[in-house]
């Protein structure tokens, strides 16, 4: 399922709106790119509906928000309902601020996502409709591990069902759920967590794969977070022992660019709860 | 010729005012530097006149456009004409947006461009007023051939009569021309369309070639695209079977860090028709 | 005293509030998780002042300042200041535009800095309130050589008294000072300035290692340069002969990744005055 669905990538190479933040929207747009779509960023509220239209899908990222932005990222959404294009949301730090909480709220209150991304401190922040995450990295306490694991992927759930998103919490074990089927995958290294961005990287690339695939859109977020994850084994194999984060930052991109449908199908881990 | 015009880029180190967008601008930063001269990047109302200014030449690439910076770059622009400094406009995305397409047409009357660089699609929508392009790339059905050549670089050379400008058309052939004259260049690598920004990188560096070269526009602006094409070339030759995108787009800066002028004379490839 | 403090930063990992430049925005976020602290960018006015208070320092740099986010400046220093968070001030470009001069002053009128970075030019700037600085590089005029050194360090001490803030001004040789003592220190690799960013990079990096140090502020920073420094030099004898000035920005953030508190104690190159 997985090789079917990133050859439908490669073969769509879908153009993909992007509205994120200025610290890792470069690497955005190379892994958008390596995955086989097209990136376009553009987040003025005079073109953000057009851009949106000539595109197939968008993703919005909250991670350096502002008043000027938060106005496209709701009228670009809103576009994208219209067209019945798939729009991922990122909801980089949502709980660290005010602001960040209640325009992730405010996101979803007027905008139907197809996917919801983020750390598991952000994705309960977004379905308390308050939180205390400290800055864009998960709360030590919000930890998944194998003993909470069900707990999560029934939290998931759930949480799918009330937005009819799916839902990826990425950490440690990624979850993706539905309502009704989660996928838990057991891709990744733990280094990637010294870059910045692979998480706003993922919710990019995740935005391309659901894109290119509009039946099956838990089949395509989960074949993304496994590509990412498998794009960190590969690049942390490659390192040596001067190479550092900035360096492993480019061979996951490297590795996503290389990898093909096969090496996905063989490279994911993952069991289906 | 272009051996000279690169040498005087490195002996003159000039200084490059850069309106750009957030996605590249990192690269356009670095590959300034690479090639012997310096950037200063620079939007707000406030300072842009002042900045131009200190510098000796400027790029406005509306990468990223939005009505702060659109001001910026009129006020810039006006400065630049005003003290007679070159500036490069990249008019990324023109027809992929009526925002995008009307600021292209605002700079074109109110600022006078020593070189306009882009994409055919780009360009066409320029010379034409209005255009449909998809995203930032180049459309299919623009694509330059060696069968439509010849009538593009007509088309180059009337656009370049009709604004004045140095007209740079970058694509698997490159064409640089003015009312007269015109180089086609066949340097560079499809791999470079993997890259996000090659073509903002190329328009950052041709400013610096061209203020470099006060007296040779023309030679100046082909140095430049056959620079790039060919740093395509070198970095391309270095990749192993695991480098993807990321590494290419770092091996392409650093093959303009190391690219002598001696290296650039014997690796362009091009004609003048 | 160097190993200690950097083993505080890898040990207490405290988050830095960056509201920094979008040209060098990446390189700073990854080069401070590098260094063992974590990084939050957020610089709308409605949310700084809460980031700020869930961070343990917070780092200012005015690289492409705008009306909007210079009042975010203001808030999140106030903010800063009021919680006695450490705040490094990184006066980019100061002399080179009014804007940037006003700022600067501005911010050292208004808020309480525990560090202030830049170089000769950028800080001659400061303490002199008018300043003449060509673009974001030193001004020749003023560089900082064997023969000068004696008066730079007095004018380093004099403007830490004016300003309570430790001074460092970096370059060729990189002064370290509060009103006593200063810090002569002699790492680094002239390749350093072919790098949009070192500059930022280590104000980033300053803010970690000073958050992380409250009782020694002045050794904090010159640890931290000592540290930048010597990564430039480690990573500069990874180089190979095709590798430029975008390999090397990657391979210093690495050698920041790989750089343990005892290589650093050994590393470093120093004398105090």
């Amino acid at each position: 399922m997985f090789q079917k669905i990133f050859e439908n990538v490669r073969k769509n190479c879908p153009l993909i709106h992007n509205i994120t933040n200025y610290v890792t929207v470069n690497d955005c747009a190379n892994i958008v790119i390596a995955c086989g779509a097209a990136p376009i960023m553009a987040d003025d509220k005079d073109e953000v509906a057009e851009i949106t239209t000539i595109c197939s899908g968008l993703n919005i990222n909250i991670g350096t928000l502002n008043s000027r932005t938060i106005a496209s990222m709701l009228i670009a959404g809103k576009q994208a309902n219209m067209l019945n294009h798939p729009i991922v949301l990122d909801p980089v730090g949502a709980g660290a601020s005010k602001l960040r909480t209640d325009t992730a709220m405010q996101l979803l209150e007027e905008v139907r996502f197809s996917v919801i991304r983020g750390n598991i401190s952000e994705i309960k922040t977004l379905a308390s409709g308050s939180g205390t995450t400290k800055g864009v990295d998960a709360d030590v306490a919000d930890k998944v591990t194998e003993e909470n694991l069900g707990d999560v992927i029934a939290f998931a759930k759930a949480f799918a069902k009330k937005t009819g998103a799916v839902i990826a919490i990425t950490g440690a074990i990624d979850i993706v759920a539905d309502s009704n089927t989660a996928y838990c995958i057991r891709n990744g290294h733990p280094m990637m967590s010294s870059i910045t961005g692979t998480g706003c990287q993922l919710s990019a690339m995740t935005a391309a794969f659901v894109t290119a695939n509009p039946d099956h859109p838990l089949q395509a977020v989960a074949a993304a977070v496994a590509a990412m994850g498998y794009a960190g084994e590969v690049a942390h194999s490659r390192l040596n022992q001067m190479d550092g984060n900035a360096t492993y930052r480019n061979y996951i991109i490297d590795a996503i660019y290389h990898m093909t449908p096969e090496m996905l199908a063989k490279g994911a881990k993952y069991e289906v709860r």
